[in-house]
């Protein structure tokens, strides 16, 4: 084992491999033994005497730790996860093993590169026997409901169906109408649903054949609302473990696919550990790594190598490739009044050559061939958006349009391949303008998923970014956005470290699940309903075991109420044991129950007496612990 | 000067009297010198040669920290601060300084107390002639332009009308068109205007005449939206001085109102210390204290005891008062079923009243009598919303809405007696659900402001419920609410401490500005836009100093990039020199500028040769510092 994976194997060691608090990784097992969905089963306490003793169902969520909180799972970084796809990609019989790397690059990188920072070794890359497609959409639209897209149907519901009986009895399956601004969320998804969505293009798997550790995940507004995380090195900082804690701790709190960002030394090296020990999706932008090979000198990338970095990625696995083929050179011009003109990365990379060579973008031009090396791997597309705004001023410009409707254009030149597509959005957007976004994306691209980066709300609060894009990310998760990519607090100010991606990363969780409870998604508001029982009930630690991070919530609790008596206390710091409302709420309760009041009409006539008894009776000195 | 007072000078001396970074109090002079409102001054630096060498004009902003942030004010807590409204409601002469307290339980404390803890020789309350109304509503009604009014047009302007040119100049000015769903919002908010709102009840300035420190403000759908933030005890923590120093933390970051929601030890005492040290409008419940008075035993409260807790805290100075006198008798039993039932302290507190006594509630029975009071005093009401929903399960029900109705009804009667009133509202609101509030408050309550707490837009994320309220705030703000009242990290677990508050300041003071945007407030944009140009011009000091919070955005950026140097560096640690896409649209920019291109057109012919000298001068290394 290399140095790196040693000390890498003790991180992962730590506090990231415990189980989720009061919870348990169970599997769902679907047609076949080897379809087998994990999910976040979270236990209950029975409801203390006062509140009416009764015990209290599990609650089943949807897992997107993969096997690092299972204590049966034997993890060896330098080994990586099961590879749990290798029998269904196999089956296919439409993909070989490789005898060696395609891309030039990587060949030099294996030779040349110091040992201690190599993954040991890595599997062979397959590809698609020659002129084939093994996208998912191109089975999807074939009528093929394949084992990944079975296992997304199954993990979507997670456990609904089952449970639905249990859960109503237990008042958790209460929820109010939502409104889905047009998306279509079924009471139960089925593997067909599945298919049905992939094959129109509304919906997304991104599992590259080079990724067969993938817990297979759908992207598309008829599902769950995803979160993306962002982690990746700079020239400035950061290493190869750094990294792969990283991911680890994104997908502990939640990241249902992790974008590789790095831009300084080793990318080909990180990439392959944080492939290898990623249960989620992995994304990239191939044009920085590029960009690197050409020594940050934009002008001088040319198709060839940037074709080579596609391949080189791919056969690792990476499962999205971030392409910014629609900063087209007539747009470059249309940013040169804005506040803060181009402030995507990739798309200012693109500005720059289109502007160097006067041409058109080679990435627009060779759109064709990318799509041919995207269905060889199953490689799915994240259509940049090169010209997002980065300021409150030039939201919604005719820049950033300009793009989005390029980007339509292309979806359907993906899709003539079967490629699998969604749009990246902006950005910085002030409120009343978000909802345009949406629409216009929805009619420009063909239902594509939506894939926004926030958006921030207001540019006045550097160091709290992952609260100003909430906000908007929130609101366009409601109105159809089929993944939020995560702000940081670092974000304009510097790389996030591990707990700046926690941080990140339950903002987006809230505002996901802000989003779905919104469109009326039919499982969201058991979570709510089952926390807030708990909470009315004092079964404290239920409240925090059923929260987004337990172990947040157990802190802050304890802070001022640190006795273990309190736990169980029938009051919390906030007001006390003599003004806890829930407390004078159940003798309300106990009372309208006790003599026989509907609760839908008020309290009318003949009740002096009744209120005579509660006096004696109902009000007696609060229970302390 | 008592041991608490020395304890807490020392508190107040260290970082919470600093200036803001980058800035400093400035004052606007109205028709009269004692009309002289202060405002916070950001100086900006000069644009770096690379992006053009300019000058960059100061931004005015908002300022709610009163004189803490002036080295030139010299503040002794024991003594609080300058009676600025003195001579003004002085010259009204609708007024006197009474004799003793007219409170019965005041006097007593007041010879019982232990001497460490009361604030040394309090001002002699003064109160109405009797029958008088002073009220800001009542010389509204009349015509009158009260130096309060003046003071808070002012205010409100910012400086908007004097810089537009400066600003203009600089691009600042640029702003999308709001979507304000009713709103009117003048380009120059002027005393007649503020006037107008008052007089129609669209607006109140909470402004007691006992608390003659304050700085007039405007709660009203028409202004700026506003922030509260809730400090107090509870039997189990916190200390006077940590209340004071609370309120201090709470204004630094943007409060514009502070409740003291006490309900531990000392609660008489720890409100004088604060209303004589706050330059902001404070608000009370005070059924806390009464509850107090009787031991913690609901069902003990009565009218007169109330009434003089009432009297008691007016004649200290408290501009609001919540009052939940929509929780009737027949609205208790729509709370049965509920999932959270009743979650408002105040809204229990008279439900067991109310059940216990089979009477309707005191607070709605003696309502006109309560009126009087707050008009001998100009104490806001702020009617409380008891049967708020606390769990995403219970919004919208048929109990809020009831009480809502009520409420309603109650604004009429207070405006009888030209009593300011404000509406508070919910609570736990999932997204899909928060406009019906906003739009059913303006229906029923007659365009009274609305001053909501949050909405929280999901249940399941105790220790981030600033994040899951910002979200709802933001929106419900949008739509129209005047006030948003904070919830902090703690919220669901624990009293909040001095950092929790700046925590959820932040949130509150990002949601509120999110609103003013999408509203399309005229003044909005111009902060937004300062800050973005500074951040494209890596100017890193003007963007902390412009920022919500200078100290935690520096702290961020040196966390990576630490040192002196890289505050000019002209790329940051997320992307290293070769990355910045804000060089690289510079590039673009001045190749633009250089060869006289039309932004709002495509490049087209002719180009080829503009590209090769792009090519040969435009592309140098990046500047690194």
């Amino acid at each position: 084992m290399s140095v790196s994976a040693r000390e890498l194997h003790r991180r992962l060691s730590e506090d990231l491999t415990e189980p989720h608090s009061g919870a348990r990784r169970i599997h769902v097992t679907g047609s076949r033994p080897d379809v087998k969905v994990p999910m976040r089963e979270i236990r209950q306490h029975d409801t203390p005497a006062l509140f009416g003793a009764r015990p209290n169902p599990p609650i089943t969520v949807y897992e997107t730790a993969g096997p690092y909180t299972d204590p049966e799972a034997r993890i060896d970084p330098a080994k990586g996860l099961a590879p749990l796809r290798q029998a269904w990609i196999e089956e296919r019989a439409d993909t070989a093993p490789l005898d060696g790397l395609s891309s030039e690059f990587a060949r030099k990188r294996r030779e040349q590169t110091r040992q201690e920072v190599c993954f040991p070794d890595p599997p062979a890359p397959r590809q698609a026997h020659a002129g084939n497609r093994v996208t998912q959409m191109h089975y999807a639209r074939r009528g093929i409901v394949t084992p990944e897209m079975e296992y997304v149907a199954i993990r979507e519901n997670a456990r609904m169906a089952e449970m639905a009986e249990t859960w109503r009895e237990a008042g958790y399956l209460k929820r109010h109408p939502g409104q889905s601004f047009g998306a279509n969320l079924p009471e139960t998804v089925t593997p067909e649903f599945v298919r049905d969505e992939v094959a129109a293009g509304r919906a997304i798997i991104p599992a590259n054949i080079n990724h067969r550790e993938v817990e297979p995940m759908a992207i598309g507004r008829n599902f769950r609302v995803k979160v993306n995380a962002n982690i990746g090195n700079s020239a400035l900082s950061s290493s190869i473990i750094d990294e792969v804690e990283k991911m680890v701790w994104s997908i502990r709190f939640g990241a249902d696919t992790v974008m590789d960002l790095s831009t300084g030394k080793d990318i080909h090296e990180t990439r392959e550990w944080i492939i290898r020990n990623s249960p989620v999706p992995i994304g990239t932008v191939p044009i920085y790594q590029a960009l690197e090979k050409v020594g940050g000198v934009p002008e001088d990338l040319t198709w060839e190598l940037y074709r080579d970095t596609l391949i080189e990625q791919a056969e690792q696995g990476v499962d999205y490739f971030t392409i910014h083929a629609g900063v087209r050179l007539a747009y470059v011009p249309l940013t040169a009044e804005r506040v803060t003109g181009i402030v995507s990365r990739g798309g200012s990379i693109m500005a720059k050559w289109c502007l160097a060579h006067h041409t058109e973008s080679f990435l627009y031009e060779r759109f064709d061939e990318i799509c041919e090396i995207m269905a060889a791997y199953d490689v799915s597309f994240s259509l940049g958006d090169g010209l997002r705004p980065g300021s409150i001023a030039d939201a919604n410009d005719r820049a950033q349009f300009a793009e989005l409707e390029t980007l339509g254009e292309l979806t359907k030149k993906a899709w003539e391949q079967d490629c699998q597509v969604m749009i990246e959005g902006p950005g910085h957007v002030p409120m009343q303008l978000i909802k345009e976004n949406m629409d216009k994306e929805l009619a420009e691209c063909h239902e594509a998923p939506f894939y926004t980066l926030g958006p921030l709300t207001t540019d006045i609060a550097p160091g709290y970014d992952h609260i100003t894009s909430a906000i908007g990310a929130a609101q366009i998760g409601w109105y159809g956005t089929a993944m939020l990519c995560y702000v940081t607090p670092k974000e304009h100010l510097g790389l996030p470290d591990k707990h700046d991606v926690r941080e990140g990363l339950m903002a987006y969780r809230i505002a996901a699940h802000a989003a779905d409870l919104a469109k009326g998604h039919p499982a969201a508001q058991v979570r709510d309903n089952a926390l807030s029982r708990a909470r009315f009930e004092f079964r404290w630690d239920d409240q925090f075991n059923l929260g987004l991070d337990p172990d947040r919530a157990r802190e802050y609790h304890d802070a001022t109420l640190p006795k273990d008596a309190h736990k169980v206390a029938h009051f919390c710091s906030m007001c006390g044991p003599k003004f806890c409302s829930m407390k004078i709420t159940q003798d309300v309760r106990d009372y309208a129950a006790k003599h026989g009041l509907d609760p839908k009409t008020a309290l009318t006539e003949g009740m002096e007496e009744k209120a005579r008894e509660f006096r004696e009776g109902g009000s007696k000195v609060y229970p302390v612990a």
